[in-house]
């Protein structure tokens, strides 16, 4: 295969030409929507000149990438661990870029073998066994706690902090500050105001930008350079991938591609299940990320016009070869409700080549002086192929290597592909107001003044219980 | 809340009663399926006595056991790291036990931490980069070398076990067969031919169960056993299930409660995605287990009649908190395609207490005093009342603790809610069909003699190829 230079998507066995059997999309539905696209890209252009879509500007914010290389080439380089304080959006993007860009078990790695750069650790949950194991095996003197929250109020996160600052001011008395970084808004909040009071470093994610929309902004870029990444790079990528994005043209926009693909096979294809599934262990908390985001951008009770939808397709995190050994048995022989994106590698940073031992034995002789990379690659390609024969759809996003620049492109090419979903399927996504209630409940739980739980269950508060046990 | 003694099953919000508005199971359909569970059990217990479910019987092989405790207890010790060279079910089964019953970050504590007990890690891809790494990082001297394969042909771990043959050797001559283990089929296949021929030592998983019922069997004790999991409890607790599961009651097997409750969220009320929920780090990878063994034992063309079915539910891993960060809003306003199991812990093993600080501003105030594991509590109850209100189905499974017997039992009972289900899809939940032909198919593209793949888009082979990029 030749090696490209730059991200691609095939999409040909979406279609049903290269399916059979009546399924796939109709590539004439396909065009049909090339009108509608051109439409949705004005609205988009126009929102996005209105400030509405800040997410589109990070790659182009070249003060900002300044003051956090400058402080993690600085003053970060004095540290031998940071931890991320953070959940969701806070989290997702700095924990798939770590994996994406640095070696594999980075946080295992002797220190030569991570050039000195320090371990990452991104604390997004609040499981006390986690929490209290992390601490106590880290040296707070020698660690950095990137505190992130762009409200600065989320339950989880806080409790953290305040974990890690009363630990912080007793084992270091006034000098705590020095390692305490904030992630948060640029004026408002609880984390804003405690800066200015105690004199914490900050950094800001711009008003305008979405946690889920975050990856590029300081929540990911600070950890990411912190532990070495180029994020000049991964913002090359980025914009190079916005440029290619700015066409109207859904036949040479990949996000475009990528959104109208997915919209069609959930509408008029009953495939509401969307599978992105790597074929490089480097990319597994990619899916993970996209699952945030496509989940909460596009999952709404409510339209753009105010009707009840009840809509949103369901991301679903697999990793090739491995789920080949797990989920392959449904995607081949289930119900037709899924479309599998597979993101492919051309050249593996390295290889493996597998020896030529027990020539004679078959199920061993034939895997001799290949290699490790080759035999992933046709497992992807063969496991698409079964799919296609089995009339299942798939598409295949492909990066020429695993670099940063690939990685800036994937990330903003999935993000804008959120931004055309949402339009075509009729829904902000740019909100989360399915959340609400659950935090209210939580609050009202542990207490917080003004929150009460009375009618939690407000269908079925006198439900008989069933219990089995 | 009272502490359990033993796990429950807690399905008062998949019923019609506490969620309203025409939403959930009705509890008569519930009462309907007794009769039929009646027939199911008496089908089971037929089977499992003409030993066609090996697995119900793993938990009673105490010669097994012994067996592997005194490998595990000798010559395992010797070394410092174990690495499982296996895919699917021969790797999820020890991944889940490492992660619910050791520390968390189990391979990065330090020696006394972990009790001098050694590392374990599961290599279950062949993606060149991950393999290179660990091999680079851990030193064969002091490592064993599970491989494990039930037929002993399987790509992926015949090609991991070629390039660890052949380092071993080479570095530790003729030594190198006390550095494998290997756990295959007491009979036949590749693995058990060279370890006859060369001496190495073995395990049998067996002939009469399938890989992905195998935790139970030497595929997962051995590798829980080497890192000092007590394997009797985690069979004792098994045995404690698996009488609960022998009723033919349905109201009183928690196992048929499940599987029916699933069975009917999909087919009546057209909710085909199975969300597994833990609100525990240590259950994430129960989880990822159970992914396999719902996909691929009920995902199915042909019915047990013969008709083509193409049925199945997905299932999905989430994980309390963080994803309320990222797919509870698709869950919240989404379509009403899901159900939700949490996975609860009444004790947590450790706890942290959030420090009193900042008392007077409301986002922290109502955090002071109050725990880590309290914080997490409230959240998935608060979780549960808020889908509830919306009209979402979820059941939650109690575990007292997370201990081995718990885990043990956690297992079991999902096992044989998936041969209940199978039986209740009218599907064989013991074969995998469905992924034959990608077998085939790789081995044709690497050359393997006997195996070629013209024909293998037979559909569209002459399609239009379609790509952006």
């Amino acid at each position: 295969m030749p090696v490209r230079s730059r991200i691609s998507l095939d999409y040909t066995r979406m279609l049903a030409p290269a399916l059979g059997g009546g399924r796939g999309i109709d590539p004439e539905r396909l065009d049909t929507l090339a009108d509608r696209f051109r439409s949705i890209q004005a609205d988009v252009d126009r929102r996005r000149e209105e400030g509405k879509l800040g997410f589109f500007e990070l790659p182009y914010a070249e003060e900002v990438v300044e003051r956090i290389v400058e402080f993690a080439d600085g003053p970060g380089q004095a540290f031998q661990n940071v931890v991320v304080l953070g959940i969701g959006g806070s989290a997702l993007g700095a924990t798939a870029l770590r994996t994406a860009l640095r070696p594999p078990g980075w946080n295992e790695l002797p220190d030569e073998a991570r050039d000195h750069f320090p371990r990452l650790f991104v604390l997004d949950n609040v499981d006390p066994e986690s929490v209290a194991s992390l601490l106590d095996h880290i040296d707070p003197s020698t660690t950095l706690f990137n505190v992130v929250s762009k409200s600065g109020g989320t339950a989880e996160t806080m409790s953290q902090f305040l974990i890690v600052r009363e630990r912080l001011e007793r084992e270091l008395g006034d000098g705590y500050r020095r390692h305490l970084i904030f992630t948060t808004d640029p004026e408002s909040g609880v984390l804003r105001r405690l800066a200015d009071e105690e004199g914490v470093a900050t950094l800001a994610v711009p008003q305008n930008v979405g946690g889920r929309y975050s990856v590029l902004s300081p929540v990911g870029l600070l950890p990411a350079a912190l532990i070495g990444i180029p994020i000049t790079q991964l913002l090359a990528g980025a914009r190079e991938m916005d440029e290619r994005c700015r066409t109207d043209s859904l036949a040479d926009n990949p996000a475009a591609l990528f959104a109208a693909l997915q919209h069609l096979a959930d509408t008029e294809r009953n495939a509401p299940i969307h599978v992105m599934m790597p074929y490089a262990d480097a990319l597994r908390d990619v899916a993970d990320w996209f699952r945030q985001l496509w989940a909460e951008s596009l999952g709404k009770r409510e339209g753009l016009d105010g009707e009840e939808r009840f809509v949103g397709p369901t991301p679903v995190k697999a990793l090739g070869a491995t789920d080949q050994h797990s989920q392959l048995q449904l995607y081949m022989e289930g119900p037709f409700d899924k479309t599998v994106t597979f993101l492919a590698v051309d050249e593996p940073r390295r290889d493996v080549q597998i020896p030529s031992l027990y020539g004679d034995i078959p199920e061993l002789g034939y895997l001799g002086g290949r290699t490790l990379g080759e035999l992933l690659s046709a497992e992807r390609e063969a496991t698409a192929a079964a799919l296609a024969r089995a009339g299942r759809m798939s598409m295949t996003i492909d990066l020429p290597r695993i670099d940063a620049p690939s990685v800036g492109g994937l990330l903003h090419m999935l993000q804008v592909a959120t931004v055309y979903a949402g339009a075509l399927y009729g829904v902000n996504p740019l909100d989360q107001p399915g959340v609400e209630l659950g935090k209210e409940l939580t609050y009202a739980r542990m207490g917080r003044e003004g929150y009460d739980d009375t009618g939690a269950d407000a269908a079925g508060s006198d439900a008989e219980r069933r219990v089995c046990g």
